[in-house]
């Protein structure tokens, strides 16, 4: 296990006995752009289906963790600090954990998850079982309370449609980040927005109730002010905090908040129709049915100008028979249920072999 | 004048006695994201419509001094020390300045302004004429030879309009930036190749020359890891150094490539038209001439899919007097121009009053 020359962030494990109830414990992370969150499981027999019974021992918070946005050294020491914040408050150290499944943004090809792996590696005890995943992953199984299967569909500060087969296939489309196309989720509507107002002020672009609306809610009295505003400070996450103004404005009537909204919807659906193609979801016909996990703030706006029912609407034009589920508990328990599944699956093929 | 604890920068000052030929100089610079350029010419009289007969006396080089892509303290540092190395250059020191015109992009705001000139108050003796400019204003006086009269239309790895009429009216279009819309810039047009490379990848866009162009020319392998190159490295020259790839493309008959660019023209030609609406440069009826000075790599590309010719094409249809300029001499020149034509003018005015 990993050694610290200032040991601060394992220190906890010399300090504190472990209790002999919390000795096998599973840990779930879900590592996103805005926070990263780590729930600690005992392995315990449960019910999956219900919400309310899972017998969570710890919840630990900390700040963001996709590499691509803060870099590998800061996204690193967030995800082992939160670790050992919920090893410590669960009453347990690494020796009790048997499985880690770290569902984190940013996992975009098999290099990124060896990487993470490996590091994982060095932390933990040989027989710990990783699951490295894309944070999406972890999505979907909170939807589907640990089964892999369906699609789930993010619109965060990013954006990102996964799906998974009963037989393992799984695909995904966007979660390219900002540069690469993302249109519908938070920071591309937040981004088209303040073009808009940008546009508006240079007289090659419509007049929008967005631009005052965006001053009013930044403190800034023109728009030029906004170029210094928006290159002051790169974190995706404040751009995207925009999209509750843009939603205003399109159900005060406006025309260019409107088609901006309208446009990240088919953005979204088209990410979602990409996944079920390619994976046949709903069979050859497309008449199948499919569960649609539908997460995050972009969806989740409980607003008369609903996106994620506009999403719906548009997937299911083209495949009637799709199923969106709003998961009850956060992806952080999802990851942890997959822990679980992966981690009582392989324990039942070793034993069946011996 | 500013004295430095390690003084590196204004060192050669201590050293170098100041030939008496080269007692009252100007400095000209033109500051962009890509690079910076510091021009340096003796107040002496000449022709100003030839630019075979410019007087300069030196010309130094340096890396990017845009303020919102590098931070205040790099860009003012490049700045300072480009500036110092034309003056040792050209045997001159800042007691032979007389005027310096600094055109530097990001400045799009009179605070930007205002803080510029603070800092270079803190550089020069107190008699020495100072003037901060948005850097297409250098560009603009280097076709028109010093005039600040029509229109001029960069196109680098950013995009802008700025527009000048006779009486000293001024108006922009774009200029904002990646984040804010600059969809004809070189940034522009490779962002939207690159996110046509994913769509096609995750099967919500039409398969396109531009997947297997772009990964070879990075090496890449897979679409996938298009997301780690783009992220690895945020600086916007970067991304925009793929345009000849997506010419070339489009030039092989690649429809999502050749859209790209028909759609950059477009927003192109729409800044140009929006400032000149504003100036009303073409007069009322609107069939009045203006010059529109050309720069930057996407307008100069040589190529048989000529953007900068598409472009002009476009604004003819509108404004039948457009009168495309390719400048002879480079953006930092015009800096020079404008420098030396501001001082002449209010030593003038001094004069006539005294």
């Amino acid at each position: 296990m990993k050694r610290y020359k200032n040991g601060e962030i394992w220190d906890f494990e010399l300090e504190m006995p472990v209790a002999e109830s919390s000795k096998d414990v599973i840990l779930g992370l879900d590592g996103g752009t805005t926070s990263t969150v780590c729930i600690c499981m005992p392995i315990v027999p449960f019910s999956h289906s219900e919400p309310e019974s899972l017998p969570t021992l710890a919840r630990a918070v900390s700040g963001c963790s996709n590499h691509n946005s803060v870099g590998e050294t800061a996204a690193k020491e967030t995800l082992e600090q939160v670790m050992a914040d919920a090893l410590s408050k669960s009453g347990s150290n690494r020796s009790s954990v048997r499985a880690v499944c770290l569902a984190v943004s940013g996992v975009n090809h098999p290099t990124d998850q060896q990487r993470i792996m490996n590091w994982l590696r060095d932390i933990f005890p040989s027989h710990v079982r990783l699951y490295v995943q894309n944070d999406a992953v972890a999505a979907l199984a909170s939807g589907t309370m640990g089964k892999l299967h369906g699609c789930v569909l993010i619109a965060g500060t990013g954006s990102i449609a996964y799906g998974f087969t009963e037989d393992g296939k799984e695909a995904r489309a966007a979660g390219a980040g900002p540069i690469l196309g993302d249109w519908g989720s938070g920071y591309g509507i937040s981004a088209q927005a303040l073009t808009a107002v940008i546009k508006a002020h240079d007289g090659r672009g419509q007049n929008t109730m967005l631009t005052s609306s965006i001053l009013h809610k930044l403190g800034l009295s023109s728009a030029d002010e906004l170029i210094g505003w928006t290159y002051a400070d790169p974190s995706w996450a404040r751009i995207a905090a925009l999209v509750p103004v843009v939603v205003s404005c399109a159900e005060a009537g406006d025309e260019v908040a409107n088609k901006i909204l309208v446009d990240s919807v088919e953005e979204l659906a088209s990410c979602v129709k990409a996944v079920v193609q390619r994976l046949a979801l709903c069979g050859e016909d497309g008449k199948g049915t499919f569960p649609l996990v539908m997460v995050g703030g972009v969806l989740e706006a409980n607003r008369s100008w609903d996106i994620g029912k506009e999403v719906i609407s548009c997937i299911s034009k083209q495949y009637p028979g799709v199923f969106p589920i709003r998961p009850k508990v956060e992806p952080a328990v999802g990851a942890a249920l997959l822990a679980w599944n992966f981690f009582m699956k392989e324990s039942k093929r070793e034993n069946s072999k011996s």
